[in-house]
C-alpha cells in the first residue's frame, strides 16, 4: 500500500517535471499506517468537525498527501488531479493550498508553520473538548514535520508553548531523514531534537519510519500519552530510489526516467505510471471507509445534543444573534460619553462587549497583556489544567502566535484574536501572509502603532508598517480614529469571514471624534467624509491618531479663511472596494489634497496623486516623549497649514 | 559598585519617567564583574578591535549599559546624558541605539536579536582569528539575554547555529529571574533552558546571579570552555525594591518616588540621585583602565605584523584596490558575451569576480546554496573544524542568518552575505529592519523573485515583497535586468557602507540588456533609459525580469507606429537620490506611461502618478509552469501595448 504513494508521487512529480519525490517515498509507510490504521476520518464528509486533523507541515512533500487523499477515496482529488500536479488550476499545486481540495486542512510550505497551525488546532480540540464535552469533541491533531520545520525558530515557539499547555492530542511526527536541501542536516545541525523536545515538556518515542507495525504502535502510544508527543521517525529520503535514496538528490526534483524505472523495479511496482491495481486502491478505499461508523455515531449523539444549534453555529462560523445589537447599543452610548481614550483601550473596552456577545472568541496576547489590553473580565486563561479558559498566554512568542491562530481559525468553532506591539507584526509576517492567503479570521490586535508610543524608540516604532502590511493581498487594515471607529473596525474583523485582519491601536489618549450616532458603520466603506463640506477648497486625508491633529489643521485653516474637509479613512482596503461613484465623492475636486499619517507615505501615493501632498514620516523614529516626536517629525496641524497653503 | 548601577538607573528611568529599571537592578551584580573584572575593553579606544564585544540583547534594560559606560568612564556617556535618559537627542535612547553613544555594539530592543548578533560576532571572531593569527584577534563576545530573548523563536535558530560551530568565545548570561511582562514566567512557558541548551551541545553552568564571586568564577568557566556556554543566572529583577523586587511591577515603569526610597534605604544607597561617591566612582574607573597595558602590548604586536595594512583595512571596511578593476574587466567581457543566464546565476557569476578580489566576503545560504547561487570555488565552508572557511552553511534558519549577519557586520572585518528564497525575506524582516536601522553593510541575496519561480505556488512567489522590503528607510533593493545591472548592483551594494542591500534575483533566464560596454555604473542612477528616444510618445518602466518584457512590449508599439522608451529601475532608493533634473529626464514627458513588475503597484504610485498604468499583480501567485502564470496574470508585452494605447 504504501508503493501506491511511492509510485503516484514519482509519477506526478516525473510528469509536472518539478517537486519533491523524496518526503513521498521517505514517508509512504509512515502514511499509510496513519490514513489507514489510525487517524479517524471520513472522506464522504471532509469537514466532519470531530474529524482527526492532518497538518503536513513539511509542504515540499504535497504528493504524499494529494496521493493518499486520492487512494482514500476524496471525491474531487481524482487520477487526473494526479497527472496534473503543479499545473495551473489543478486542486495539487506545488504545496498544498487550503480550499483547493478537501482534506487539505492548512497551507504549508513555508516551514515551521504547521507545527504552529497544529498548535492551534489542538488548543482549539481542547478548548471546545471542555465546552461541548467529549461526547461531541475528541479528536487528535498529527502532524508530520520535516528537519527544516524543525531547524525554523518558529518551531521553538510552538512546541515550547504545546509543551508548556500539555497538549496531550498532538502529535509531531518527525521526517528524520538526515538531509536537508543542502546536504547532511549534520552541515548545518547537531541538535539532539529528542532532548530538546524533552526540555518542552514533550513525550518522545523513536521508531523506524519503515517498519509499519512500529510505527502504528508509536502513533498509537502517542495518542494516548497524557503529554503532546515527538514519534522520531528515522526515513531514508526517496526511498526505493537505487542510487539517490538517501541523499539530497532526490529531495527536489524529478528523478529522471532511469532512476524512476530503477525505483520501481527495486519497489516491486509493476504497474503502468498512474495505474494502481484494483487489490491495492481497494484496500485503500476500504480504509478510507473504516470511520463511517464512528461519524454515524458522532452524528446520532449530535443530533440528540441539547448543544447541536450552538454547536453548528460554532463550527458554521456563524456570528450570534445578539452581537449587532450589542455593537449598536455600544455605539449609541460612545458617541453620548465621547470618551478620550487610546485606541488599544477603546478595543478593550469593544473586546468587552464583544466577548460578553459572542463566545467563541479566544483572546491572548504575546506576554503584552497590560499593553495590548486584550483582556476582558471573560478571559480567565487557557492553561493545562483548565481548558475552559478564552485567554491564551502566549509568551514572547509572536510567529508562533499567529501560526497558532492560524490554526485555531482552521480548525472552526472559535474566533482568535491576538495581540502584540504593531512593530512586532514583522516577527509574525510569514504566519500573517499565511491568515491572509487562506482567508482565515484571525484578528490581530497591534497596539503602539506609531511614534506615539514614545520613549521606546525607533526598534519599538513602526513607520513602515501600516504601508507594508497594506501590501499584502487579502488582509485588511484597520486603524481607527476614535473609540466609535475602533468598534466598528472590531465589528468588522468580526464579520470578516474570508480575510483577517489587522487592528492597528494608539498608545496614547484620543479624542472622540465621531460624536454623532449612526447606526451606519463608516467605517465599513474605508473613507468617508467626518467633517467639513465636500465643496471645501482642502481635503484631508488622516487615519487613526492622526484624525485629531487633521480636524485641528482644519481648524488652523479656517482661522485663514481657507475650507477644509477631513476624511477618515480606518480601512484603505474597504475603500478600494466602493463604487466609483463613492470613491470620486469622498476623494472630491479640493484644490488641495493632504494626507497625514504617522508612517510612510508609500500606500497613499495612489490616492493623493500627483499634486497631493503627504505629512508623515520618511526615515525611523526616535526615543523621546510623544509631543517631542511629533513636533521633530513634523506631524502637526501646522504642516497640514503649509501642505494645503502651498497647493492653493 | 553594583549599586551605583541601581542608583543611576532608578534616579533615571524615574526623572524620565518611563523606561525599565528591573533589569538593572537584578542584573548589577553580574555587569560589575563582567565589566570590572572578566571583560576585556577601554574606553579610551572603544573601537579597539580585539576588543572582547558586550551585546545586551534585552535591550529594554538599556540603563544597566549606561550605568556602566558612565561609571567606567567611556567619555561621551556623561551624567547629564544620564539624566537625559529616553529624551530626544539624547544618547541615551529607550534601547541601546548602535553609533549613539561608544560602547554601545549594537541596538537592541526586539528580543532575541542581540543573541543571534552575538553569534556573529563570535563567528567574525573566529574567522579573523584564523585569518590574521590569536595575535590580533583574540577576544570573547557575552551576550546578556532575558526569559523573552530565550523564548523568542530566533533564538533558537542563533543557539543551534552556535552550538552547531561550537563557538566556544561566545558566552550567553542569561538573567534568569522568573519573569515576564504579563507575571510569572511559569505563565506562559516551562522549558527546561539547561536542557534546551544542552541539546544545542552548550557547555552551561548555574549560578546565583546576586553572589558576584560565583560569577565570576562561572563567566571565567565559560571563557575557559571549549564549547559556547549559557551561564544560567538566577536573579532578582528589581533587587532592593522593597515592594516590587520580585514581580512584573518593577519591569517596564519607574519605582515611583516611595519604593524608590525604599530600595535606596534597603540596599544601603544614602547618596542624592544621579551622584556617586568619589569612592566608588574611583573604583569603577580604575576597572575601565585595567585593560590598557594589554591593548598597548596588542599595538605593539599590530604595529610589528606583516599582515598590519591588510587587518586596518578590513577593520576599516575599506574595499582591496583591485575590487573596482575586476568588476569593470568583468563588466566589459559580459557586454561582449551577452549570456542569456538568471540573474540568480548572473549575481554566481559576479560573486566569482568579488570573491576572488575581496577576501572578506563570508557566503552563505539558509540551506538553499544550490538555488541562492550564493557559492563560488572559494567559499569552503566555515566548521567548528575549520574556521579559514569563508561560506556559513546557516540551515534553514533565515531569521537566524540576518541577525549573525549583523553580528558579522558589527564586529568589523568581513563583509556578510547570505541567500535564501526572496518569499523568506519575510521571515527575517525583524532583523533586516535592523540591518537598516543600525546602516550596516549586510548584502541579502534573495533569489526566486517572482511568480517566475513557477510551480512552487503562492506560498514561495513574492507578490508584495518588493514594496514591503522597499518600505524599510535606509534598505537598498536592488533588482537588476540582466547580467551587467547584476555586477553593477553587486558593486553597489559592496559600496554601501551605511546601507544593507537586498538583490532580488530571478529562477529563470534572462537575456543581456545591456549589450554595449559602459565603465559608468548605470545602475548607480536607480533608473536610467536602457533603449528609445527621449521624446518617444511612451515611457515603460521595468525592473529585473520584466525588463525583456518592456523591450519587447517597445517592439510591439513600434510595429504600431508608436514610439517607447524603456527605462530600466534597479533602485528606486538610489534613483530618489538623484538630482531633480535627472529624474525629471527619466521620467520625461511621454503621453503615456507604464510600469511592468511582478509585484504589486504600491511602490510604483508615485513614479506613475495620476496617468500611469501598471502591469503587474494584484494577488497572490499560483502553482504552475512559468510562461502559464505570465500569460495568465497578463505580464505581456501584449498587456504594455494596451495599456500605452488606452493612455494615447
Amino acid at each position: 500500500m504504501a508503493n501506491a504513494i511511492r509510485s503516484l508521487s514519482m509519477d506526478a512529480v516525473e510528469k509536472a517535471n518539478s517537486g519533491h519525490p523524496g518526503l513521498p517515498m521517505g514517508c509512504a509507510d509512515i502514511a499509510t499506517v496513519l490514513f489507514t490504521k489510525v487517524m479517524k476520518f471520513d472522506p464522504a464528509d471532509s469537514k466532519w468537525a470531530d474529524r482527526d486533523r492532518f497538518v503536513l507541515s513539511a509542504g515540499h512533500g504535497s504528493m504524499l498527501l494529494y496521493s493518499s487523499l486520492y487512494l482514500l477515496g476524496y471525491e474531487d482529488m481524482t487520477i487526473d488531479q494526479i497527472k496534473n500536479f503543479r499545473q495551473l488550476n489543478s486542486k495539487t499545486a506545488g504545496h498544498p493550498e487550503y480550499h483547493f481540495a478537501q482534506g487539505i486542512e492548512t497551507t504549508t510550505g513555508p516551514l515551521g508553520q504547521g507545527v504552529g497551525n497544529a498548535v492551534g488546532m489542538a488548543v482549539a480540540e481542547a478548548k471546545l473538548a471542555a465546552e461541548f464535552g467529549a461526547d461531541l469533541v475528541d479528536h487528535h491533531t498529527w502532524c508530520l514535520a520535516g528537519d527544516g520545520c524543525l531547524m525554523e525558530g518558529i518551531s521553538q515557539e510552538a512546541i515550547s508553548l504545546a509543551g508548556h499547555l500539555k497538549l496531550n492530542k498532538l502529535t509531531i511526527i518527525w521526517d528524520n531523514n538526515n538531509i536537508t536541501i543542502d546536504g547532511a542536516v549534520s552541515n548545518s545541525d547537531s541538535t539532539d531534537q529528542i532532548a530538546r523536545f524533552k526540555a518542552s515538556g514533550w513525550n518522545t518515542i523513536e521508531v523506524d519510519g519503515h517498519d509499519q507495525d512500529a510505527v502504528e504502535k508509536a502513533l498509537l502510544a502517542a495518542k494516548a500519552s497524557d503529554l503532546p508527543t515527538l514519534v522520531a521517525a528515522k526515513t531514508t529520503i526517496g526511498f526505493g530510489a537505487p542510487k539517490k535514496a538517501g541523499s539530497e538528490k532526490v529531495h527536489g526534483s524529478p528523478l529522471g526516467a532511469e532512476e524512476l524505472a530503477g525505483a520501481k523495479a527495486a519497489l516491486g511496482i509493476t504497474y503502468p505510471a498512474f495505474e494502481i491495481p484494483s487489490e491495492t486502491l481497494s484496500a485503500w478505499r476500504a480504509a478510507g471507509t473504516r470511520s463511517q461508523n464512528v461519524r454515524g455515531e458522532w452524528q446520532s449523539r449530535l443530533a440528540a445534543s441539547a448543544k447541536k444549534d450552538e454547536f453548528e453555529r460554532r463550527m458554521n462560523g456563524t456570528l450570534p444573534a445578539g452581537f449587532l445589537e450589542a455593537m449598536d447599543t455600544y455605539k449609541k452610548k460612545l458617541s453620548e460619553d465621547k470618551p478620550k481614550v487610546a485606541s488599544r483601550k477603546a478595543s478593550q473596552m469593544a473586546l468587552e462587549v464583544i466577548n460578553k456577545a459572542v463566545p467563541e472568541t479566544l483572546g491572548g496576547s504575546a506576554d503584552l497583556t497590560g499593553s495590548n489590553l486584550t483582556n476582558t473580565p471573560e478571559t480567565l486563561p487557557f492553561t493545562a489544567e483548565d481548558r475552559t479558559g478564552r485567554y491564551m498566554r502566549y509568551g514572547i512568542r509572536e510567529h508562533g502566535m499567529a501560526a497558532a491562530m492560524n490554526g485555531i481559525a482552521l480548525h472552526g468553532g472559535l474566533i482568535p484574536y491576538g495581540g502584540t506591539f504593531m512593530v512586532f507584526t514583522d516577527y509574525a509576517r510569514p504566519a500573517i501572509r499565511l491568515s491572509a492567503l487562506m482567508g482565515q479570521r484571525v484578528i490581530y490586535v497591534m497596539t503602539h502603532d506609531s511614534i506615539g508610543l514614545g520613549e521606546d524608540g525607533p526598534t519599538h516604532q513602526p513607520v513602515e508598517h501600516l504601508s507594508a502590511l497594506r501590501a499584502i493581498p487579502n488582509l485588511l487594515v484597520f486603524r481607527p480614529a476614535d473609540a466609535v471607529e475602533t468598534a466598528e473596525c472590531w465589528q468588522l474583523a468580526m464579520e470578516s469571514e474570508t480575510a483577517p485582519a489587522i487592528l492597528a491601536l494608539s498608545r496614547q489618549n484620543l479624542p472622540t471624534v465621531r460624536t454623532e450616532y449612526t447606526m451606519e458603520n463608516k467605517s465599513a466603506r474605508g473613507a468617508y467624509t467626518l467633517v467639513g463640506d465636500l465643496d471645501a477648497e482642502a481635503v484631508i486625508f488622516a487615519t487613526g491618531s492622526e484624525v485629531a491633529i487633521a480636524i485641528e489643521g482644519m481648524k488652523a485653516l479656517a482661522e485663514k479663511g481657507i475650507s477644509a474637509r477631513v476624511v477618515s479613512v480606518p480601512s484603505m482596503e474597504l475603500f478600494a472596494k466602493q463604487p466609483d461613484a463613492y470613491r470620486a465623492e469622498v476623494l472630491g475636486k479640493a484644490k488641495a489634497r493632504v494626507a497625514i499619517e504617522a508612517g510612510i507615505s508609500m500606500s497613499w501615493d495612489k490616492l493623493l496623486g500627483d499634486k497631493g501632498r503627504f505629512v508623515g514620516m520618511n526615515s525611523f523614529g526616535a526615543s523621546g516623549p510623544i509631543d517631542d516626536l511629533y513636533a521633530f517629525f513634523g506631524l502637526t496641524p501646522k504642516a497640514i497649514v503649509e501642505a494645503v497653503t502651498a497647493q492653493l
